[in-house]
């Protein structure tokens, strides 16, 4: 174990709820989701944020962002639109400083869920949510 | 004039406070923008959204909103944070439909005056948040 728990999870000491993997980057379940099957979207390569940050690493993340945003609109989650973000500080509301894209499935119409989502932040059945996505990505992975 | 806003700013026909420019990318201020320099970065190559997004383009977008992130931080503006977004679909707030990354300057302690700027969204002097921003990325601009 280190002192970061992404990197933990991409060295697998630390358990998650993984969709998502290719040589660079690893995707796996939020455990606090703002909607159901929110992945965050880590370099395996640790960097805190947006300065340290190799680009080529950004284009790989951002790149599995594409993947995984286009397998939560054809999954049964059925995702009408994607938020994508990266909160780079303390000021913007990054908490674990590793850097990470946050992928955020929405539906038409689901405002009011999204907001109460920012409180709420719960799956009540995370691993069928885990296993949807993961089925939606087979054959479409790099790895 | 085209039927997309932003491919009119790329190619001159319509009026944009330009702070960024390289061969792939360019960067101007929102219109109305949720903090002071909140600042959007779209590839010059129109697509819809993360769907029809070459990937060596979202490359480049993603590396410009690194330059400018910096550029935040070390400008008067002096930023703490940074918020990164794309925003795809209606379902996710997309209204304008040409890809953009939103680039929005963060300060320590700013969370009402953020929550505000999402319902206000006006700054009263662009014209110097503009110039502050250009001159924080002249030389690292690519070009």
């Amino acid at each position: 174990m280190t002192d970061c728990v992404f990197c933990d999870i991409v060295s697998g000491a630390a358990p998650a709820r993984v969709v998502y993997s290719d040589p660079d980057v690893l995707g796996f379940l939020d455990i606090r989701p703002i909607t159901r099957g929110h992945t965050l979207l880590v370099p395996r390569t640790h960097s805190t944020g947006l300065a340290d940050l190799a680009p080529e690493l950004g284009a790989r993340m951002l790149h599995a962002g594409q993947s995984v945003a286009a397998a939560m609109k054809r999954s049964p989650l059925a995702a009408d639109g994607v938020n994508l973000a990266i909160n780079d500080g303390r000021a913007a509301f990054q908490t674990v400083f590793h850097t990470h894209l946050h992928v955020v499935p929405r539906r038409d119409g689901d405002r009011l869920r999204f907001v109460r989502g920012m409180i709420v932040r719960r799956d009540p059945d995370p691993d069928t949510t885990a296993m949807l996505l993961r089925a939606a990505l087979d054959g479409t992975r790099e790895s």
